[in-house]
């Protein structure tokens, strides 16, 4: 079997394929009499293979040419397998304790071959359904966050090298337009793929759809999304693109990715991990109220920002005399200004984590695509009580970001909205 | 002789290219016998060619491989050709009123063939520092200004044209970096291109390298500059950038062209025109105390930013259920929310005018390349005494820009600093 064009692989076919692929059948061994694949993709979009032997193993991830949950009638090219493993091998070299290996890639076939995330890795997000404490996660995706997105940047780059990425990443437009109308568009007007917990919400989608000033805000994020080419971002990074144990976090499905806002990666890891605070009192039971792991929680939301900050700070600190062209040192060289200009910085960038991470959060309420941290609660009213006041939190957040100076006035206001 | 290859055009070889080239030989009947061949390049760049037969007529500019007023120490890709030639057509196709035609375009010659602008059209700047009132000029300008940049931002683009020619114009970076040195950079720090009328003004050039507020907001400019792809602007819009008669306004030397924002076009301009007014009191003598014509200047700055404001809300108006991608209809259709987010768009695009003016003002004061309003004002004493309020004025625009509301509280500002 020639694999010279696009075919959808199945397990047979799959073995064909890393029998042709040296850098695939070197993993096991090449022994394929004790091979065990098994089909996981969970997503909405790829197929994911994992193959074990008893010599090695790896996932094969295929992209195929449409949106997998919903069928041939919404194509989606498979170029962005292209995309992703290009992110995966670039903040996998900044980042290489976060990042699963590539082993190989066919843009042809749009398959990438990686690291099998062994168990007891699982999804973060059912890791925080489940009610499980990551201690090291704040640290480990602060650092994946400050590495990829400084080092993707102009504080790090030379315009040439930032101008030619950037050119590059234009490519990966059909799963930036995805971005913008899940995000930014369809769940601020009647769209039919909009769905909420109804009737409960049915009041909280209209007012989402006929707020003025929401939409005003949502608009400026938006362009943002679609005219600033910050840094490298990894374009989807919720909860349910980390895998974990305690001692371990990778990132992982970078198929979105391309030069946007910093702020709308940032945004997306506390977006999701504050969702998962409200969903938690769906949760509680007789046996486990869930409020140590609320407080949990809201440590990690604390730390990631602040582990964030201090990380990326001190590597814009230690190449500040570096080929980086945003602030060159003969003019930025005194440290008072570049205490200055590194604080307005910060604070802009914070003040565009909150509005991403709060427009993701509101998307996940009234948009087309919810998350398990809800949708595992089975008693639709319950569901709806947990929802509300995240969705409020997250309209305020929009609205009103430029007021907050610091993560723990945030954190403050989710504790007094409760 | 076949032009396979680069060469530099002398006139001799000028007439054989012609020759090979029906585009350009048809244009003067094919007839090569009373053929009028001057070289009258005098920008910093390029060799620029005007061609004369009683059938026809046609400029031919050439680019070549470094800065022409330089010499070959400083190398310059001679692939700006191909960007200028681009927008020509482009910019040519949204407005050709005011964009000369191109005939003919050598990508490997970097030769572009373009209407002669026929006497008496003469260089703006020209006729700004003779004290000629063009009584148009605000009408043309903000017509080419609205169309050009609204039609090629995502008001009207849909994202997936939008990153295709983003991407396309990722590759006229050298000329992108070197707009990043002149006007963002050099000017802020003590750089061996930087001149002043010294020592007058010695100690206000030092001024500009130590002022930290200063340097922190071009900071934030020059960022916008490298990092935010709005639309497909000029590059370098400043009245000698611009020809004209009083019945005609011609935009000419794209070869700075990108997505970038818009401000930076809109405020090259009308940076170009405070300058001019400032440089009036230079060139009063007795015959002519130059204080009408002072102004016209202010009141042509006014009805530039006016009319652009007219004209750029009219097109989005006109267009605003179209296929532009920024504000879907389904989601901004309420007249109400329309305006709420056209007003505060063109807010932000007033303050980005008044930034990158005021950035453009500076570095022709105390930067590399100065112009002729104030070069032309021999006594140096008196050319500073014109040249200090204009820099005064900048720095205040730049770091007070986001408190001026309205066009004319900046044309009082810069009757009261008088």
């Amino acid at each position: 079997m020639a694999f010279t064009e696009f075919r959808p692989l199945d397990e047979k076919c799959l073995v064909e394929y890393i029998k042709a692929t040296p850098a695939l059948s070197d993993k096991i061994g090449n022994n394929f009499d004790d091979l065990k694949i098994k089909e996981v993709g969970d997503g909405n979009l790829n197929f994911v293979y994992i193959v074990v032997s008893p010599a090695g193993s790896f996932v094969i991830k295929q992209a195929i040419p449409y949106v997998r949950c919903i069928g041939e009638s919404w194509p989606m090219t498979k170029e962005r397998a292209y995309f992703e493993a290009l992110t995966l091998r670039e903040h996998g070299r900044l980042s290489p304790e976060n990042v699963p290996e590539v082993y190989h890639f066919d843009r042809i076939m749009s398959v990438i071959g990686m690291r099998y995330l062994e168990p007891p890795h699982i999804i973060l997000r059912k890791g925080l359904v489940a009610g499980i404490e990551y201690p090291l996660l704040a640290e480990h995706i602060s650092d994946y966050m400050a590495k990829t997105l400084y080092h993707t940047s102009l504080l790090y780059r030379t315009t040439t090298e930032h101008k030619h990425n950037v050119a590059e990443f234009c490519g990966n437009v059909e799963l930036c337009r995805l971005t913008e109308q899940v995000v930014f568009s369809d769940p601020y007007k009647v769209s039919e793929y909009n769905r909420w917990t109804s009737p409960y919400l049915d009041r909280d989608a209209e007012a989402v759809r006929e707020d003025n000033i929401l939409k005003l805000e949502v608009a400026e994020l938006k362009s943002k999304f679609c005219e600033r080419a910050q840094a490298l971002v990894h374009g989807d990074l919720h909860t349910g693109s980390i895998m974990v144990t305690r001692e371990s976090t990778q990132v992982i499905d970078p198929e979105f990715a391309f030069y946007g806002p910093m702020g709308f990666d940032i945004g997306a890891f506390i977006g999701n991990l504050i969702l998962a605070f409200y969903a938690q009192d769906g949760h509680a039971d007789q046996g486990n109220d869930r409020k140590t792991y609320k407080e949990w929680i809201l440590r990690t939301i604390k730390e990631t920002w602040s582990l964030f900050y201090k990380k990326f700070t001190a590597l814009w600190d230690e190449h500040k005399d570096g080929s980086g062209e945003a602030y060159l040192p003969g003019i930025y060289n005194n440290p008072e200004l570049h205490q200055l200009v590194q604080r307005k910085y910060m604070q802009d960038l914070f003040h565009d984590t909150l509005g991403f991470g709060a427009a993701k959060m509101i998307r996940r309420i009234v948009g087309v695509a919810h998350v398990e941290d809800f949708e595992s609660i089975p008693d639709a009213s319950k569901r709806a009580q947990c929802e509300r006041p995240a969705l409020d939190l997250a309209k305020m957040l929009l609205k009103e970001r430029r007021k907050f100076q610091s993560i723990d006035e945030v954190v403050s206001a989710i504790q007094q909205l409760q």
